[in-house]
């Protein structure tokens, strides 16, 4: 994906800019929950409906037809509410049985909480495990892959938030096609929507994702969609399950219902904002991720900071950089709040007080990003003063 | 609870009567999700904050005080991103093993679904099904609990909204403790905030109830309370979990956070719901539901119209009208909503056309019920014309 600028979106008087009217001074850049535009906002401060009634079907149909779209897939899609580690569980113990053998790619803390979930689940759970800040290698999955017995599923993070990596999850699906009959489970959370993601192209079986990420809504409504072979697998599947179980999700879609009272607010939410997606083009929405990806990378450098991950892995979604050694990360993240009502993102983990993060997902203005690069400019020397 | 009127409360100068000024013309009257006051859809309309930030810290900390305040106990209390549904499943997975012996007191359609959900997780499930209607008869429990070798746990439901009936959940909580050393766990997502529901002095194990009832806020946020017993009995559950695990919970509460992105929109609501419950007195929100639901009643009969359940046992949070004989139920509900902009809840399963409901839970003004008793008459007039 080209980082070209886009005019239209970055005019003052453009819609995304009129949009910030209302915000308040924070600018929260955290990797998600992403800041909301005031139209969004005030959507999902509607009145409540009847959830089982003709408004709510035409939403939800709406939302799965629009989300269907942007992943570009003609398989199943469901809105289960949840946070984003519910659309992983959904795909766990929708698919997969105790015993199962599964292959665990993991590039940091969100890759390991995947296959601690299927590990939960009597999941036989295979691990690799990537240095943090690097991308997981094609090839050493192969070579995994072919000693393994047997392997029903691969779980894999399209982008590990954690560290500011995105990995080539076409490659990673091919080589995985390539060699077994494994489900391709996609932990997509901070992905989707923001970067590329041809789901059916690609061939991903399970694609998870979060409503409080690109998808420009508040947390709440984890989004699951599922391959025809994802769809068969979930028949034979014998993990106990209840409010996760896809089947009363799919059972309740046909009469246009949820099965369970879902977090209507949310709905609103992220029903308008699938459709702004839509409207403003999903390729426009890519190109603009993009661009808004190379500025905060442009902006670290010019403020001689260094990025964690090399260039060609760094996430279009969330930027890590390093924190110089002389500086303590925890104190430069408070400081910038404090000081500059820029809300960044601390590392987690091992990487604790070793990066930052900024969050570029959803709806962001290049001004968002210029004054994250200033307050980090500023930290760093009234740190240093 | 006596059902006295409350004066301020129906003072049309009343903080409560001033909150309806902004609501659509719809009257929603299904037993939840509840319709909402201004000022809560305008705080659940707020800004994304840091959920791993001091402002979320404040919040939570608030909201698990007045949570186990409103239900009167020293025990644990979580707050998890699902619908009500998910805190009947977060009860069962967190203090049961597969293989255990469990008792499933079902008076309706949510009693099953809870016997379901501990079925579903490998649970020896026991069932004792009480007409439709009635309401679980404590010492037909007493001979069940004597007849089982072991009995880990009871699930039951307080308020059976498919049918308007409330159990006597204290004294069935003395018999269960008299017989056995079983949990009682309790679904109260549609009565907790509503009707009296003291824990700790009725010997309760766990309370599920849900943000869309009587707590007035959307719905999004299952809520969870624990005893001590239960607390230990979550130390030796072998039932898989992850997402539902309390003990996640547990440690992220201790430093003000939750383990997963939280539904912050419902937060902000419920939030603010907890602490004008507490402002108003609990007391008085009880006096106020328990008057509701007598106006509901007297007016139901007013209009030549009979109860489904016997009145000594029928909800103080949603009334079940039966039918006339020569109407449809289905007809009369979409005709009252058509035609007089009040939305009924309709019968459930095999109760589907034979009776209305209306919900009285939460923010509910007299005229609210005399509007639906109206147009419950002037329906029945017209079909009947």
């Amino acid at each position: 994906m080209a980082a070209r600028p886009n005019a239209a979106i970055h005019s003052p008087t453009s819609p995304l800019a009129r949009r910030r009217e209302e915000m308040s001074d924070l600018n929260l850049r955290i990797p998600g929950p992403v800041p909301l535009p005031e139209d969004v906002l005030e959507v999902g401060g509607r009145q409540m409906i009847n959830h089982r009634g003709p408004e709510f079907a035409d939403i939800i149909n709406r939302m799965t037809t629009n989300f269907k779209t942007v992943l570009g897939t003609q398989g199943r899609a469901y809105f289960l509410t949840a946070s984003g580690t519910g659309s992983m569980e959904a795909a766990i113990v929708n698919t997969l049985s105790p015993g199962d053998r599964v292959l665990s790619i993991s590039i940091g803390s969100f890759g390991n909480r995947f296959g601690d979930i299927a590990e939960a689940y009597g999941v036989e759970v295979t691990r690799i495990e990537f240095e943090w800040g690097k991308a997981a290698d094609p090839e050493r999955v192969r070579e995994e892959i072919r000693s393994m017995q047997e392997c029903a599923a691969v779980v894999v993070t399209h982008n590990e938030s954690s560290t500011g990596v995105m990995n080539p999850i076409d490659d990673l699906s091919r080589v995985i096609h390539d060699e077994s009959d494994a489900l391709v489970l996609v932990d997509a959370v901070s992905s989707a929507a923001g970067v590329p993601l041809p789901m059916d192209d690609w061939g991903l079986d399970v694609v998870g994702t979060a409503s409080q990420k690109s998808w420009v809504a508040p947390p709440g409504i984890a989004m699951v969609a599922m391959s025809d072979r994802a769809w068969k697998a979930h028949e034979n599947s014998k993990i106990p399950k209840y409010y996760f179980d896809i089947d009363q999700y799919e059972k309740f879609l046909q009469m246009g219902q949820p099965p369970f009272t879902p977090a209507l607010s949310i709905i609103y939410a992220l029903d308008h904002s699938l459709q702004a997606i839509i409207d403003e083009g999903i390729e426009e929405v890519l190109i603009r991720h993009a661009a808004r990806a190379q500025q905060t990378r442009d902006g670290a450098k010019r403020i001689g900071l260094e990025l964690f991950p090399d260039q060609s892995i760094a996430s279009d979604t969330v930027t890590a950089i390093r924190v110089p050694d002389d500086i303590d990360g925890k104190v430069l993240v408070s400081h910038a709040r404090d000081v500059y009502n820029v809300e960044l993102g601390g590392g987690q983990e091992k990487l604790a007080g070793k990066i930052i993060r900024i969050g570029h997902m959803g709806w962001v203005l290049p001004e968002h990003i210029d004054e994250s690069i200033d307050a980090v400019e500023k930290t760093l020397a009234d740190l240093r003063a």
